[in-house]
């Protein structure tokens, strides 16, 4: 079992990577800590993996609330189901709430347990590629809102991340596709070294080899907490881990919230960001390239699609890194090294989009 | 004008007190910091105080948000119209709430600057004596669910209290009695002499006199702030402001929320919370009898409707202070103290409420 652990004073937890960790019931119990306790999962990963929780979680009081599957629920509506299941099973402040799933259930449970009483615990227990290396780390829960993503939320740290890779086997190719966006993008800000290791690596990783996966799990946690734990409430630094999203949140809020996998948006909005710092000076054309061939290597999109310049533009503007009227980008500027900043030609950006993504006109 | 300082570090702020105070253009620039503003207020509120407020306000960008006016309204439903305002109105991370009401507008607005891009700021413009001398201030905001009353929420401070006293003027009679139900909570928690003083000029209150008024709002500020400063999450002392809630609370929900005004609810609490104290010895019955007698000169309910002692203890047991299955109660020990304990006897309360509220039997 590889341990991170992220350094927030008395916020700080542990992140726990291991095979079969959602059967250790010691391991389980430490972090359960006796309370009354709350599995919130959706209804294609509870039946794969919930009776395993369920076991090492025998002699605790254990209920369950399931949502179902995908990005268009995640939505108020779907919150106040948590609600309703916290309140029918008369749940106090000192409950714990296990999210298992993915990014979607993280960031919904996780939300839940910001707002239920004012504030309660939360175990993030991952399942997704993309959860495990990205969303259960760092605290950022919320829903999204017709108009954009994540525009409502709440920072909120779990008591623990514990990722199961057993629970990877399980994972349709699509959505470890779209994971690997999350590793692509993680290395890309932080970590040369991880980078070429991914471009050396990627056929184990696409073939599964625990391995690889763990190893690739353990680098992206580590790169996260680090910079989570320099700048909780992106104030920063944090706002690099954002790198593709400014695009890709448009892209999934264009198409539809559950029409694009988070994580393809992510990868075609990694390529947009890169095409677009190489074409203001910021980095260099090889080094785009390279970022470009190793998405495309792992079977994702590199192309955004066409919902024009005007659209993405507008749905950018909702863009929580907004300020003054300003859009600030996250830009890379090296592998392994990103800026954000305001620092770009409008123009520029908006002839891009044109040429990437249509101008909108019929 | 009246300041009070709320000290809790980067996160403090002013409590201004005075007459006219909404429409001092100075003072909200101030506080409008030239950030993109929406005033969230309601159906009632808004013809009688929003003039005043936007003329104040001339040149800044103001857009506005109304709810129905009611506790019955203070709903994740209604909150979700706050942010379907704030996403439409392309509202950014850097723009400012503020909320222009009762306790409801402040609880919701204040929750939905909480929640919004995972926090924006807000400033507090309470209309009403219960929200200017209580929920205006501390950073408790939330909405109900149908299962209990402020069940879902966050601790978020507002950049500041602006308390126009002046709005008392077109305050309905059983709300101004309704306000002064958390004046006498405040006296009895936290001040002896104030609670002497009130029972010196109630008279002049209900008149509506300025001056005592003015002080009345001062002095329950005050105890309310030093309190909040101590222990702001509710982590000990800031319970004992509760006094009264966890009765009051129940009978809210239990008669549907919005049939008794807050005030009253917590006015039979702060009775039923005298009475168990005297019975079991906490408090003399001498000064619960003045609690009694000074809540019922204000014209506020000393009796608990008969929703009967089952359904009271099943809905006192959603209350935020049950730990491990047993509930604290906030219970006076003199008058201008009290304290939250676990130490009196089941048996005792059951038939305190068997008494009040009847068995339920029919």
């Amino acid at each position: 079992m590889h341990r991170i652990d992220l350094r927030l004073g008395e916020r700080g937890y542990p992140i726990l990577i291991g095979a079969g960790l959602l059967g250790d019931a010691a391991l389980l119990a430490t972090y359960a800590a006796g309370a009354d306790l709350l599995v919130v999962s959706n209804e294609t990963v509870a039946p794969l993996w919930l009776p395993r929780l369920r076991t090492a979680l025998a002699g605790h009081r254990c209920g369950e609330c399931l949502l179902p599957d995908g990005e268009q629920y995640k939505t108020l509506a779907t919150l106040g189901r948590v609600f309703d299941a916290l309140v029918a099973g008369r749940y106090n402040r000192d409950c714990r709430i296990l999210a298992l799933g993915g990014g979607v259930i993280g960031d919904i449970a996780g939300f839940a347990a910001a707002c239920y009483q004012r504030g309660v615990d939360f175990v993030q227990l991952p399942t997704t590629l993309l959860a495990q290396v990205d969303s259960s780390v760092g605290g950022k829960t919320g829903v999204n809102h017709p108009g954009g993503k994540n525009l409502i939320g709440a920072f909120h740290q779990p008591v623990a991340v514990i990722i199961d890779t057993d629970t990877l086997g399980s994972l349709p190719e699509r959505e470890l596709r779209a994971g690997l966006a999350e590793v692509i993008k993680a290395a890309l800000v932080g970590d040369a070294a991880f980078f070429a290791w991914l471009e050396e690596h990627l056929g184990e990783l696409l073939a599964r080899e625990p391995a690889a996966l763990g190893e690739a799990i353990r680098r992206a946690c580590q790169i996260k907490a680090d910079i989570v734990a320099a700048d909780e409430r992106e104030q920063g630094e944090r706002a690099l881990l954002n790198l593709g999203h400014t695009f890709g949140h448009a892209i999934e809020t264009g198409l539809g919230h559950g029409q694009w996998l988070h994580g393809e948006a992510v990868a075609a909005g990694l390529v947009l960001a890169t095409r677009f710092a190489a074409r203001c000076g910021h980095l260099d054309h090889t080094a785009a390239e390279r970022v470009r061939a190793l998405l495309e290597r792992a079977g994702l999109p590199v192309a955004a699609p066409p919902l024009g310049a005007t659209r993405m533009l507008a749905l950018m503007g909702m863009d929580k890194k907004v300020r003054a009227g300003q859009l600030r980008l996250v830009l890379p500027v090296a592998i392994g090294r990103a800026v954000c900043t305001t620092d770009y030609p409008a123009a520029a950006l908006a002839s891009l989009l044109a040429e990437e993504t249509g101008t909108g006109e019929p």
